[in-house]
């Protein structure tokens, strides 16, 4: 009995089936992240344009999803020339990436990833674009843009992969990738009408429902242990690593909250409770990239500095007149960039506070600053050349009278019968 | 030692194991959706109303769930005569399904499809029916009707199953067989007061918390990531389907989404943002039946089909004076009948048009047919014996004032002091 | 080649494979029930101390994290005296619990019961606590309180994991110790301005957003099934238990909200919504510590008695003029209590009721008293030496303007602009 039971299923369709278990469960929680998105930026705006958020996290999971089934995945995940691939679809063959699961199930996954990376750009262009604009902007980002990134950090022939880049889970692919193509939108869109005083002083425009801000944060936060244990693609031969990548993961989180508590509270006298939310965002953004390559200690340094780093960064950007209505540069872009070169000064093995020299920091640097500057500067020009024909910002009455009303005849809340 | 370890444990201990953990997880997801269908119903109704909805699905939960646990389950899954069963509980014996977790664990599974099945009544009835009416016909439906519908479809013996009818995650025996109650609920109840004016044109009565909703539909869209790929109930030798039922699941989300926001901008000029989130659930139900044969392809068309069909259908079952508050007969009803009939259409094996001729169509639309017509049928009769007996709605005083206020004394929001 | 894959992998990395996915994923959930209670009880207090609460939640999972991870986590499961352990951190070495999974991702699962114990104290004291003395206490709680119950109950040398004390997965270690510190806060902090009329009748503050507090308790619930099934640390071995589990602890959840739903009917005429909320917490908590060893009858019996319970612990508490505004003590204490207790009565193989005489229920009935009486005189005078040194109350002022805006600076909701 026991002899033909061991024989009666291959090992590798047991390999194949617990690791399919656990990709498929943790790319359903890494889809979840997109309603985090969504209420996360929702409660952030004002009532006026809270549906009108909703919509564009809808069009970017509808169209963007359905743009990195059609054309992204086969430019991220072809085979690559070091810069780019030119298959189509999701096709059945090998993709080196010595996946136990199947192509389709990598893909979803994927996918998950890819509307992570554009439903931070959502929340930058709040309350001042035009739908049809950004929904183009979508489709331009998840078909070509963001599998570009993709295919160089983590195709097995990328450019950046071969040189041996640690972006584990995306502080650089998917955060930074979202986060600067933020900056790039907010900065050509301008701020919204209010935003600054006559003598160009940010003027504070607060959430309209902050308990709904925080659904979404727990979604998110939530979502973030299967993103970043779920890019280990397979928990057979990683059982140990899992546990390492969950724990890291949340002592950045609450070492970011901690941080971020301290700071506002010692700088304004009070603890800034949506900051707090961000401080959390901003350490979990920051460990994505070496989660599986520092250890625990060093994880919470991370998270101590990104939950500092995202407060001095929110009120830089503000300075600077750049209109983020959810604090999505700082968050994403910032700490995207700040976790991505943390991994070349804290990774244990070859990080430069652990005796590894620069070798890995300076690919680390390279890499993030590559990919930032592609997100930034091919969004500047779409976005650029979209205001000069097709329009990316909603006219003034709109933006008064609100986008949920003027553009989608709707009321995120009637009257209270 | 590796001697020793390959028998130390019987491969069917791992594969119990695996399938568990699958099974197990999967199962809570999906009891999670009974939360999505609270908070998108509340959103969906005035705020007047939104306490007691919640109520409804509650009842759906408690007292659906223990009438499927001491009934129901019996009459579905024990030794069917092709049209039902009659054990009582959850036995130890062999079901003829090739489980490889516990009966526990299969029921478990189970209760998720009976209480969402319900649970789309009680949006087609919100506003103004009575608790207890709505608490009875909850037992009769999962101790009875939805056990009927299970048996004929997937007790082994099932006559529908034994035809080769495909309903892999329940198009049809969980949302025709929802989505019909609700149509015959609908009717019998008629429109809320105030849904018609003196011309019998409807009204349009807006949800009070579109937020709200939107919590409701993310979570929703992630449970079915739980319902299609679950549905396997088990992983072992499932890998590849899995990721190709979670591929088509969003596949055809995104389509319905997407056609949707199409056809509402072409037809209204601007995008309708409530009827976008009920065609992502559209095309969710469509694919339900077919996700585990159609290929990807066919699952979009079929989403692009259903994020159309339930725009019209919804304007059609308004105009024929049903007032349906949530959209529940069109999401569940409709698209469950299409989507059943799109597998005799689109199955890639033995569909009509990938030459399989009409034998599986046939069958498709017989089991549809029969599944919504005896949910129709036998929730009228229901609904008019309570009508006559102990009453199924609410005096006008108290539906005009609400039922939260005057059926439960609370009310979902006080002042916000 | 079925030989070569016969060997190409020892079981044991399957094995650690497979638990890994399953305690991962359960880890996670049970995480995602902070953003449960958050939003429970921030809707269930006034939307001027809305925030507030929610912070507390945030300081539960950011201070009381790293708290368990820097302290209490040694204390809780390191070599034990049977009282207590005096390691510091996480260890490679063996914690003699028959782990197949890491020690990390043991910690992480271990960190959603710390967590979850602290936060429900939070609910207790909402409204009115100082937020710092409220930070100082959750440290102490999640370094040394709650690690020495959980070594007591769960650490293989702890005196009662020794003397065979069945509190599966913590209705003793966890809500008990929550409750009864929640009983002491709220007793010492004393109840909110305006809770007691000058006849010193109890004055109803309703909620201000129970949809919100729905979410919430949505999300408990849920979590649920993480948090008992998960308690098995390992499926391989226990794919029947994990069955039985998932079953007890729905069954129990729906008997308790049946049970409420029923008395608060025959009580006072109409069923009250937000205490049927509770009801089905009070069911999960109740079935907490004998889900793996009672049948399924017994769980539905726990559940009927915990939703009665907890409705009349609601009233006794009120009327004693002990102020929860939530109500943590009547669901997590009571039923922590009554379910510890109900093992040695249910508990199918040496439960008094079967026939397995009073040594169970006795060792059950010693171990939830000292753990509550441990629980609650340490957090009594805790509570008193803060309130002589730092304070622990907000003064009336603030108390009245709101928390949110006194001490935070924010408010939840905006004009709804």
């Amino acid at each position: 009995m026991q002899e033909i039971a061991a024989v009666a299923i291959e090992q590798t369709e047991l390999i194949s089936a617990i690791d399919t278990v656990w990709v498929s469960i943790c790319a359903a929680i890494i889809f979840l992240m997109e309603g985090g998105f969504a209420l996360l930026e929702a409660g952030f705006v004002r009532s006026k344009n809270a549906m009108s958020i909703i919509a564009k996290v809808f069009i970017d999971i509808t169209f963007g999803g359905l743009a990195f089934y059609a054309v992204g995945f086969g430019i991220a995940y072809g085979a690559s020339n070091g810069w780019f691939a030119f298959d189509t679809g999701i096709t059945d063959g090998d993709l080196g990436l010595g996946l136990t699961v199947s192509n389709k199930l990598f893909w979803f996954i994927q996918l998950g990833f890819a509307i992570a990376a554009i439903s931070i750009v959502s929340g930058a262009v709040a309350e001042r674009m035009k739908v049809w604009a950004y929904a183009l902007y979508v489709i331009i980002f998840c078909a070509i843009m963001y599998p570009l990134a993709a295919n160089w950090v983590w195709n097995p022939n990328g450019w950046l992969a071969l040189r041996g880049f640690n972006d584990f889970a995306g502080s650089a692919a998917v955060h930074a990738m979202g986060g600067f193509a933020a900056l790039a939108a907010a900065i050509v869109l301008g701020p919204r009408l209010g935003k600054y005083d006559q003598n160009g002083d940010p003027v504070a425009i607060p959430g309209h429902n902050l308990p709904l801000a925080a659904v979404g944060g727990f979604i998110l936060w939530f979502g973030w242990f299967g993103f970043n244990p779920g890019s280990t693609l397979g928990a057979v031969g990683n059982w140990e690593l899992i546990g390492t990548i969950a724990t890291n993961t949340f002592l950045a989180s609450a070492a970011g909250g901690v941080s971020t508590i301290f700071y506002t509270y010692f700088r304004y006298g009070q603890i800034d409770i949506t900051m707090t939310i961000n401080g959390v965002l901003a350490g979990l953004v920051a460990v994505t990239a070496g989660c599986n390559v520092v250890d625990s200690g060093s994880a919470i340094i991370i998270g101590l500095i990104a939950g500092v780093l995202v407060d001095m960064a929110v009120l830089f950007i503000d300075k600077k007149r750049i209109d983020d209505p959810v604090g999505a540069i700082a968050v994403h872009g910032v700490n995207g960039l700040f976790g991505t070169i943390a991994v070349g000064l804290f990774a244990s093995e070859n990080g430069l506070f652990f005796g590894g020299g620069t070798d890995l920091l300076a690919t680390q640097a390279i890499g993030v600053f590559v990919i930032g500057s592609f997100s930034f500067v091919v969004t500047f020009i779409i976005m650029k050349i979209m205001k000069k024909t097709i329009g990316i910002r909603v006219n003034r009455s709109e933006e008064s009278a609100g986008i949920d009303a003027v553009s989608f005849g709707v009321e995120a809340y009637t009257t209270f019968e």
